[in-house]
């Protein structure tokens, strides 16, 4: 007999069980739905791509966390590690096939060969919608009541977009005498204000991009502007739009943003500005979006985004702009899991009809076939065996109700409906009656 | 300015545009739906496995065509060629969290270096459903109804669901004289039948198995055997019981679930026994299912499956008995396009609202969220301008609804709705005319 091989999942990546896998199903629909009544089209690319496609000499960090091989034909290959290059080579292979303004959503695993830690994994699953063509406008608007939707229609409650404008930050930047190169630099100090704060920002500015005292407490001042107005909050960075045109034509497209939005009223409490909003990829220009679930901070975001000038720099020297976000939906799913606003679940099934008299299990069958063209989730317990050990199996698999018919009940026309929780036991004359019993 | 890469798709693989992603998408709904109507909860397992735990010296061809390299950490790793070896590895893996009988799907792309060719690419997607734990009865009888229920759900018309049993073969196949290592073979020469008719195959297992005559024609009588009536086919094949023991328990497994299968009227025109299909893998060893479409057969398979006794042998001495099937949704995708069953749609979205007028901007996205609420597809054109240009894109992109809402329409609370097909102009009065209309 050959040697057994030990039943691992490589290192660094898992498995999803019923439990979670069901609810993670679930919210996969909710998102296409979503996406899909915004009129954003599905596409898909391919897992694997030729390595110059998906690397460049900005790769930096991500160049070391990519799965790259050779395949069987010696071709230089990757894992994607993200949704955004494949799409940015999508758009130009099929760019005579495609209408612009052209919105596509693509929902897929990528790989990141990152240390493994506590809830980060090297697959996850990334959901993605950008629309491509327009500039600055209501492209951007769209995207932040799409984010709002989806969050609706998944059932969070208690979450908060903040919407910032990069150019007010390069503007910022620029007015300080930083050059533009530096610029991911101070994105990435100031990303890190709600851990340090305001003392230790400007400490680091100094220290680390040569900042004085003077242009790095103008930026935290910037940074800091807060009121519960949004229209007052704008007013109050009005007073930086003379130190450099960006800001202005950021403070504008802002503006625009917050007119756009004006008649959504379930936007108002969900929407707001936040001038220290960072987010760190470099190459966003204009809008940037995140989103926190207000009763877990410190999940981070749980759907991110911005504008970027040019999608398809790489590939052509026609520039696409765009403007797209991502749900994060592990680290959503997680979320959900701990705020308890998900309950895990073992299994799809209502109904169980228990199957314990093969010479009624042709009319069992028929039966389970008229429950679920009502629309129940209904199994036949898939041997012949006594009813003692079904129950436990119900039970198990958190299946509430079990379906009880013996020649007695095909006799008599009625149907046993069992109650796990309560015990009682329904008899009842329809499928009808079942349904709104169970449902 | 650095040079630009070319934009181009890895050998072998291929992106889904929106015409294909969105029949897809729903097709994959469609089938989850059906899947957890029966009581299948969903799994998912890495695409990224050790080596050891997908290949064993049995893979064969599969190495050959297997994407395998070294990660980061120097592990010998492979993606996934199948959902089946993964999920041989979970069952154990998790088998102490795991509810016996299990029923589980998977929907997920698997990744096969083969020799690209039309229609066939080295990245698709398979959706597998099998219940593990019991040994033959009903669980078989189940596969079968899943096959259909999701074929129907899919409005797949004219199909066939043909079974065998492999202890048939088996038995003929010793009662021959055949030794069972040669069963492979003897399958993948009867696997042929439909090609190279009965005179090739019989002339192929003298060649290859070295049979005579004799014992050649009698498995070929028996694949051979047709009726219109199951019972009489039956009736016929009994003949053969008394070969070989396997015969008379194969002709048993196959009565029963004819048995269990014949209160479901719907079933009767869609599902035959048939002796001649083989189903070249090696490791089924009961019933067999494979499924075609009658207006199409040289598509081959767009579900099969089988029964197998023990999924986890390579892991461990404790054996799992299991059945199961594969639907091929590529596959099938392409024949129901081929047929003209699916229509390819460029969109999702039903109706697109016009954007010409930004002063009017706020109310339009609040008519288009009311729209949503009321179940329609909604797209606001993402940038402001003229009309003219608007309408060709909601053509090319088969949006047949155009919504013009101005501030003469506003004012006068009216909604003008044009129909792009008639060119017809409606003026309606409410989000419900709209969605009657619409609808």
């Amino acid at each position: 007999m050959k040697n057994k091989v030990e039943a691992r999942t490589l290192k660094g990546f898992r498995d999803l069980l019923p439990q979670e896998a069901l609810i993670k199903t679930r919210m996969l629909n909710v998102l296409r739905s979503v996406f899909e009544s915004f009129g954003f089209a599905p596409i898909e690319t391919p897992h694997l791509e030729y390595s110059e496609v998906l690397l460049d000499e900005h790769s930096g960090e991500i160049s070391k966390q990519v799965f790259r091989f050779r395949d069987q034909g010696d071709r230089d290959v990757c894992l994607r590690y993200d949704l955004t290059v494949p799409f940015a080579r999508f758009s130009v292979e099929h760019k005579a096939k495609l209408n612009f303004p052209f919105k596509r959503y693509a929902i897929g695993n990528v790989f990141r060969g990152e240390q493994p830690q506590l809830g980060r994994y090297r697959e996850f699953t990334q959901c993605d919608f950008d629309i491509v063509g327009p500039t600055a406008g209501p492209a951007d608007a769209e995207i932040v009541q799409v984010i709002v939707a989806a969050l609706d229609a998944l059932k969070v409650t208690n979450y908060q977009v903040r919407i910032n404008n990069r150019k007010l930050m390069n503007g910022l930047a620029l007015a300080a005498g930083i050059p533009s190169e530096q610029t991911p630099d101070l994105l990435r100090v100031v990303d890190k204000y709600d851990k340090i704060g305001r003392a230790g920002v400007i400490q680091q500015l100094k220290e680390e991009l040569s900042l004085a005292e003077a242009p790095a407490s103008q930026i935290l001042d910037f940074c800091e502007l807060k009121s519960s107005s949004t229209n007052e909050l704008l007013e109050q960075a009005s007073k930086f739009a003379n130190k450099h045109e960006l800001i202005a034509l950021g403070l504008d497209e802002l503006n625009n943003l917050v007119i756009a939005l004006s008649a959504l009223p379930n936007l108002k409490q969900k929407v707001v500005l936040d001038f220290s909003i960072a987010r760190g990829l470099g190459y966003y220009t204009g809008c940037v979006y995140e989103t926190r679930l207000l009763d877990l901070p410190q999940l981070g975001s749980v759907c991110s985004g911005g504008r970027y000038d040019n999608l398809t720099a790489n590939f052509t020297k026609d520039a696409l702009p765009g403007v797209g976000a991502s749900v994060g939906l592990d680290r959503l799913l997680a979320g959900l899991i701990e705020l308890k606003l998900v309950t895990p679940q073992t299994s799809p099934s209502q109904i169980l009809c228990a199957n314990f008299d093969a010479s009624v299990l042709p009319q069992v069958y028929k039966i389970a076939s008229e429950l679920r063209s009502a629309g129940l989730n209904v199994e036949v317990f898939p041997e012949t065996g006594k009813l003692k050990k079904q129950i436990p199996y119900a039970e198990k698999q958190g299946i509430n109700w079990v379906l009880i018919i013996g020649s007695d009940e095909i006799s008599r026309g009625v149907y046993l409906l069992k109650d796990l929780n309560t015990g009682t036991q329904h008899e009842l004359n329809s499928i009808e009656e079942i349904g709104q019993l169970v449902s």
